[in-house]
């Protein structure tokens, strides 16, 4: 977990004590179930319940010599215990406890996560409704096109980020699992009834068929949707690079006071949230690769993936919530110029209009060839203060077909900035329906 | 499409001229619509379907000249046609039928890989059952551990392969999306009715909201969900692999008449199928990252992913519909040898069986540290031809816990072999509910 | 090979053909060096040198009974030469003709990548030359900062594309390896003596320990200096890409008589060359994880890198090729605009020269944060037609220390200009004493 | 940096505290340059040096309000100074400093690996003659092939690790760069003989043509060259792996006192850091896509690269440094159980030997056809306990050609096991010619 980027909210469910305490959740839960089906004294169940206590030091302290984290811990729990201690782990081996802790790791993170995707909705959204009426330039390949407006581009950031968030509760969903099938997945010193009721109690699902651990598809499935997600996050925030450029200045990071944007240029304003973001998705993207590479273990599990996850699950995590964090924060301090963009779409002279003119061409019977051809011609000899319009109205052949005030009807935005109006309206009522 | 791994089946999906084929499809259903809501003469709608034909050669010349694909199909078309092909892709722009005729294809395809995962899934049952009693060594870290048995093995494999096409349904499902509204995704020059209605005509859903082109986090999902299925796959491969080495030797690919293992050694009879597979994993798993990385397409789109789709999309699907052809052989004539199995148990010196004893200690009341530091010390000084068993006859502080009764019934094998027989029947049972 | 990328001078190297008739140079020049070693009698020999020829139709056939590419091909070849076919591949295991004929395919498209290098460096070359005095604003998180030129710009890409291609020199070299060790790569059939000979006679080194196979450190290297290299090319398009907005408008790619931008939009000249690269870059990049897990071959070798091989050997170098080809008549027919680039540069209101102001003051001895209080203020405040020479102007406190001559010398760009040129004149000069 | 994976040698090179450090050894060097060549007063330079002091609390402290980490830097270390602080950093650029710094950093990590690769190089060379005549089987698919020895199959990983390094040293010596040429890399506040002058007393060199930051292919290849090591030291891992498992049992990580293998196995010895090192690998390869992708920053820089090389180099520098420690280790005290490995080579039955017999045979004027059906035919028809030397002498076809002798000299390895001996020492040889 890199400092920088730990956000105490998750940082703090992510390390090594806090791992140990959600083993200890996975041992006291099988105990008390142990005791109950008669697999332990009840009263060892409770002298466990009762005493059982983390102690990150002295256990480092143990591991020192048994190099080897699991029975160092449940060493440490049966001093706490005393003679009763014995019946901590009783017949589990350490994938059991370890694997099922995690899933409560991420359980409790999923918590954390799905508020402030809640919050991030809210935020979209009322983003939105702010700038339904933005009138802007739709851009391809860099280039000025149709026009559109910031409210609907917005819409396509959001439906993305709602097919994300999607995509993240069924892989969360996917890994609330919990496995006590033992050595090597197959019950052999544990009833399955054992596995279904500590399941039960710590809210997961058993595992439909474990090896020694639980099948590494289900973690590489986080990591890429996480990835997925964090590359929507990185669209949305390139285009607000692109619009924040010197020469665009539709939009702009808020600034706080007493910021300075360079040591060397103090008048610059950079988008630094929206530069960040893009390197996190880059980040977050890189380790869907070690996921899935970690899913062909050797037979019932070799301990090769155990080294990468101790760098990229805690990692994996605390970036996500910090990304969430700061593209927050950006979209509420966004500062949106809407003269600017009406101003941008003028530099077009017009020619952002030229979709809609062909089209009115061939209405009127033109041969498509023959309407591009006057369109495309027109449009590469306009003079650098000539308006596509203006040309327009010196071209006889085409004055035969279109009437002035049908021109002027499609150079006008007017009625294309109503439509859009609409389309974001519809797009927000539909969400209505639908939970996030 | 590398040829070596291209099967027609799925070969012939791909090609130039199934593209083609597949976008004259959209255009005739948009022209169908068009006619009918009469954005076009019904006449010129008539004209285009009896006419519109592709012909591929044409198509690439006038591309020469204009250096862009769609313009040059849609001049083709129209030349096809007469004077109503102006009336095709009316109103539309590229990615309208590229991005929805992509759709066409990859519904297609789906078809013919259902199919197969419909085989491979009745394949895999079948050898489950046939090694539901195959008792055998589970191994973690390549050394033996407790015993499992082979069917139980391929349980696992098994739901993680239904996890994995679980996850290849709703990433096709997210992919079969119509896109119709234009420019920059506006409807500027259509209404959205005739996008819902052609969708409904080619059995595709209308896209939330698009920019010019379907967004494409759709199908960085879809590659990802190969690359999944085929981490799965090389899973079973690598199993397989390690099964099948000179010391080991439990299963065997089988081996054709006439075929040749080594042009040095001729004894030889390499698992090459499972390997080849390893491979096309690793080739699947590549293509991921360039999906991810196409998502962040500039404003309403730009280009950079076009250049990558026309490779990976193509291979990708190849590449997946070549695995299944060669996993699904590779399982049909899997060769088991369960005698080596057992055989391979015994290794041991019935070490395997030491979890077990380990438990009963404890039940007895030993103190687990106790039990195990002594089971670790039988374990480690074990003569090469002695049996765990035996050392534990000699152990005075061992029989007085244990009788030698207990002792034999933890050291053979039998009442595990009926607890795996019942899970994997209870396992095979638990799928009928659920449809593949 | 995907079609649309192949061009044949590449294309002709990576077909099945090529790759059986290097692997016959191979075959053939080991039965004469073990002709002249009195391996083999010297009358094969000269009989296979004479009669040993490809026969690709047939090699496919056999193929099919033996499923073993290489045994099916020296089979064939022995046809061809009768009785003394026998002789051919004498000692050898495939990989020993397989791994060095690839050696030899990657030699000979080395000779056609290196005269394309060379001839983009003269491209290069003549660019920075044509834009040496080209002023324009250079920018950081997208924003105008400092002044730069074109010309300077165009060095930087040059530097790391004369890095990249001495990566990739470095990594050919790497690859001109012959391996004849026999199947383990203990020379336990023939003696080391003979690969030395064939070695010399095919113009590469022997391997120094290798396995059956060439070790894939090797491969993946090369596969990773055409990532960089790709990378690098990707930084110059998005370059391009950026320069080339509607907003921007300080370059363009030249746009051929007849070409059409958009079937929607006939205005838009697109950056269509950049973007293709961009993506070209995405694909490259893919490999090279796929080259690095192929280096992690079990034991002697295992067979899962061939099949990742026979997609991406070909790919990489058509890709690698084609994309030398693009990239050649996008800098060839470039369009740069000198003076949107200085109209650009007067956006910034002056700000650009806010750096130099800056240090100006502190040279006055101001304290470092007064005078970037000062600067920053003036610069946040400016009015939309204000420059910032003119607010330094209305500032009594900055007049005491600067005197009107002095801000214009800063606020004008042409001792940079001429700062710049020479740097670029320098730049070209070093340039001189390396080869490329 | 995860705390597990960081010794000290190298943690201390990656805290905050550390790139602050030679953050002001950039600065302390540059402001005495500056001193001499009179662009600071000699004075400044000399306080500066004397009392400059990094504080890291008070620099986060400010970082709050400022939001700019260098900023925070130069104000703190301007306040020990005192006034002539405002001399720090004089016409400097974040990145001039953050970068110079960042290439001290990788200096001095260069010196601590160095010689971690010169031990390394010497447990290497130790082990190979320790093991030159430990014949053993020889594997390809997983299964026996011909006979090789452990010595040189160590050979092969040595020869793989030295060209790793030879990588490893270009790429860091790549990276050695100073870059002082300021806010867009144009020298525009700064004279270019100052970074000559400053690169020359920090033993660096300047950049040839920077942007405003270094160039990121640079960083990347590094990236590179880290994960080519790792993969290669993955395939030494992927090895013993292999050896160790327990039907193979050839080879044994030495297991310290104390050490317990499982907490359910107690008998189990596992190879954990073969394990450990290969998950690393993976871990270690997944930052190459994120450096690759780092390489196209917009225009003179963008950002984006920032808040993945917070995570990355550190973790990658912190990982290969543990990566090394692990190795060593495990080298040293690595078990070779040589009658192991004769036995091993036994359960072929004499079939290792089957391209020596039909080597033999070929050049006894047998078809090659002929012979390999012949000794394909014996080897698949062999029973359980006969020994393929066995089946020979009951094949009077092949005794025509052999007698008992030469197959008596086929079947026994001594000749080999000469043969490899020297294949050993020569390589050995070889070695003393070239410096690591």
């Amino acid at each position: 977990m890199i400092e920088r980027y730990t956000k105490p909210e998750m940082g703090r469910l992510w390390t090594t004590e806090a791992r140990f305490e959600k083993m200890k959740e996975v041992e006291l839960a099988v105990a008390h179930v142990q005791g109950q089906m008669g697999i332990i004294p009840k009263k060892a169940a409770a002298d466990i319940k009762k005493n059982a206590k983390v102690k990150v030091k002295r256990i480092l302290k143990i591991e020192e010599k048994t190099k080897h984290d699991v029975i160092a811990f449940v060493s440490q729990l049966a001093e706490e215990v005393g003679d009763n201690g014995r019946y901590i782990h009783f017949g589990l081996t350490s994938s059991d406890v370890l694997d099922t802790a995690l899933s409560l790791q991420m359980k409790e993170s999923f918590l954390v996560l799905h508020k402030q995707w809640k919050d991030l909705d809210q935020v979209f959204k009322s983003l939105i409704r702010k700038n339904a009426n933005a009138l802007c330039a739709g851009r391809t390949h860099g280039m000025q096109g149709e026009p559109t407006s910031f409210g609907y581009k917005l819409c396509g950031f959001h439906a993305e980020f709602r097919r994300n968030v999607k995509r993240l509760k069924l892989a969360f969903q996917d890994n609330f699992i919990c496995k006590l099938s033992g050595a090597v997945g197959t019950y052999n010193s544990q009833p399955i009834t054992m596995e279904k009721k500590v399941a039960k109690a710590l809210g997961l699902s058993p595992e439909t068929i474990a090896t020694q651990v639980v099948p590494r598809d289900r973690h590489s499935n986080l990591l890429y949707a996480f990835a997925s997600y964090a590359a929507g996050m990185e669209r949305l925030c390139i285009e607000l690079r692109h619009l924040q450029r010197t020469e665009v200045g539709e939009v702009f990071e808020g600034f706080s006071k007493g910021q300075k944007g360079s040591s060397a240029m103090p008048h610059k304003k950079n988008p630094i949230t929206a530069e960040n973001v893009t390197g996190l998705s880059r980040m977050t993207r890189a380790y869907v690769q070690t996921g899935l590479e970690n899913i062909s273990l050797w037979h019932e599990r070799d301990l090769s993936h155990s080294s990468t996850e101790r760098v990229f699950f805690a990692d994996a995590f605390v970036l996500h919530h910090y990304m969430n964090f700061r593209i927050k924060n950006l979209l509420e301090n966004l500062v949106v110029d809407k003269v600017r963009m009406r101003k941008n779409l003028d530099l077009s002279q017009g020619k952002v209009y030229s979709s809609q003119l062909l089209l009115a061409l061939v209405k009127k019977s033109w041969k498509r060839e023959k309407a591009y051809e006057l369109v495309q011609s027109l449009s590469l000899k306009l003079s650098p203060k000539q308006n596509l319009l203006e040309a327009c109205l010196l071209e006889p052949a085409l004055l035969e077909s279109l009437s002035v005030k049908e021109l002027d009807q499609i150079f006008s935005g007017k009625i294309l900035s109503e439509t859009l109006k609409s389309l974001v309206k519809k797009y927000l009522e539909s969400l209505s329906k639908e939970r996030i």
